[in-house]
């Protein structure tokens, strides 16, 4: 039973914040005798620099034999003005269509180490556990037709499609409400189905869905009220589950109002749990290749492919453990510190999460 | 020179809320001389009870003729399960596209007497003064084709198309354009280029005009970045621009980001200022008829009104600091209340601001 990680840094920080994590993967291979294997490859502007194309043939036949994929980040300012066919996201939107990976799951938990470092005020957000489902291969992000036309008056119009079939809400449905189950029991389906067709019918499935779950309690929130309510009263949420897009803007404002976005991991997972997993935050250009970049959401999503892909559980356990540790010990990297703590580099924060292991 | 001004009252707490709006309004237009005439009609789940349609062509026609259009809010759980073209918000999309109002101004004001109500810790809300301008005649919310339709294999798809032509992008960034010249000369306009073609276009014409208005400074944001931005560091934005959905979203976030939504106006204007005005909060079927709701932002509405639509700075100058006024009296609401300060009723609250104008 040899199993292989694909390691995939990509752009910006990727490298840096992949490398730590990497050391990680190894050690806890070693001390929990795993038998993983490692590969590596180019995605996004690094594989756009070395072989003109975001995602090599090469790449996605590795993605495809692995059984896990650790990804870094994609993009940055100097692939900005390519032709949208061409851009290191496409790397990134191609192997979770490659892949079907049409699960994701973003966890937004507040560490209480850092609940300082929240724009919100304590009592609004101590202990916040939210876990965001989105739907990752379909909707606006893959839906035909798509692209700039000319029409009759001359002027240029720009147009994309957000489509859902029923067995994709359904899919993605059932994801969600697993994940209750195993929480707090309580989903919230959003949409805006006073505006939009498509989502009329990914709640009616929904609904259809409530009756294989009965220990799940489902409501339905519009997503305008959904972005408020997130700000307002966040605690409110178990699991949220929504489509490709509002999933993008949910998923982005729920880590934020832990405010450290640096430690929060997620994983993107397909109909046999074979899974990509990466930090939540981007690949942060500006501070690339300064060694300060924090590694731990890297770190945390090497835990979440061991638990959801790779079935380790205490392995991922142990990550976890050593991961609260290093906050305990006080070390932080630039972006979540605060006074009192003891800053440190990338390498360093890695180095102490291999000590703690 | 007689001006009509159309209220129109809609469903939940929509009826009470206009009523003290209107009193205001009156006594306004005998103080100033406005010359102003009123007209009211139904719209929405009230229009659907009496006469089958949430836009009825009675109204239509009124709403033509006006100069300007005071409405309560819309939509109520008696309504939810009809079918989409008789909903109540058919009647407020009807009114905003049969009227071309394609630019929805929406203010994100903290008002320093309500600091407290924010979620957000004080350093990070305190002063927050956001416009954000949403387009609202075009986009998902209205592009065709759409619908639900049966595939090939027999499953049903739902679909919605995203869509957006030059000039209609053109039109809604020169608002944005100057509506920055007028505040803080920052504009960010928020899209998702990297994935959507739509909003490729989005972002060419925007910079396009950026030479139309050189003394203001121009940046792009990624709709899931600016979700995150909002909650980390609101006070970065001046001015907003952005679609139908994502300004749906990302206006509805800043609202509540202020922890008072029940203070806070809106307008939508077409070319030629005609406007319709209405709170940002919405119909609160749940406390409709307690006469507990809360006014101001339908007062405020009829400030922004007497401002955009009907050239009357003064007169809306003089609602505002009498709103400003009933606050500082420590007067408050049951969604605004806090302690140390005076709880009152609807009414109660209208009377104060007849009083302090
Ligand atoms: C980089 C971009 C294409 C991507 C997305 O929009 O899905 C990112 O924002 C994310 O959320 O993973
Ligand atoms: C009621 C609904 C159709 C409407 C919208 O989505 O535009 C509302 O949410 C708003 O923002 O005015």
């Amino acid at each position: 039973m040899s199993r292989t990680v694909l390691m995939l840094p990509g752009d910006g920080i990727g490298p840096e914040i992949v490398a730590e994590a990497e050391k990680v993967l190894h050690k806890i291979n070693d001390q929990f005798n795993l038998g993983l294997g490692f590969e590596s490859g180019l995605v996004g502007g690094a594989a756009i620099d070395a072989t003109d194309s975001p995602l090599p043939e090469e790449t996605l036949e590795k993605a495809r034999k692995a059984d896990a994929i650790l990804l870094g980040a994609v993009g940055g300012p100097q692939w900005d003005s390519l032709p949208m066919a061409q851009r290191p996201e496409k790397g990134l939107l191609g192997l979770r269509s490659n892949l079907e990976l049409f699960a994701n799951l973003r966890p937004a938990i507040l560490y209480p180490q850092l609940a300082s470092a929240s724009s919100l005020k304590p009592e609004v957000v101590s202990g916040l556990d939210i876990m965001i489902v989105r739907e990752l291969t379909g909707g606006i992000y893959f839906g035909q037709p798509r692209g700039v036309r000319e029409l009759e008056s001359g002027e240029r119009q720009g147009y994309n499609t957000y489509a859902y079939t029923e067995s994709e809400i359904r899919r993605i449905g059932r994801v969600a409400f697993e994940a209750a189950q195993q929480r707090g029991k309580k989903l919230c389906s959003v949409d805006k189905a006073n505006v939009l067709e498509v989502t009329v019918l990914w709640r009616e499935i929904m609904n259809d869905l409530r009756r294989e779950y009965p220990d799940v309690e489902l409501s339905h929130m519009y997503v305008d009220n959904a972005a408020m309510q997130l700000v307002r009263a966040p605690k409110q949420f178990d699991v949220i589950v929504t489509g490709n897009m509002f999933g993008d803007i949910l998923s982005d404002e729920a880590a934020m109002l832990t405010g450290s976005i640096g430690m929060l991991p997620s994983a993107s997972l397909n109909s046999e749990k074979q899974g990509m997993y990466e930090p939540c935050h981007g690949s942060a250009p500006d501070i690339a290749g300064q060694g300060i970049a924090n590694p731990l959401a890297t770190i945390l999503s090497a835990a979440m492919m061991l638990r959801y892909s790779l079935n380790e559980e205490a392995a991922a356990e142990a990550i976890e453990a050593a991961v609260s540790k290093v906050l305990d010990q006080g070390l932080r990297t630039a972006d979540i510190m605060s006074e009192g703590a003891k800053k440190v580099s990338t390498r360093e924060m890695g180095e102490a999460v291999l000590a703690a292991l």
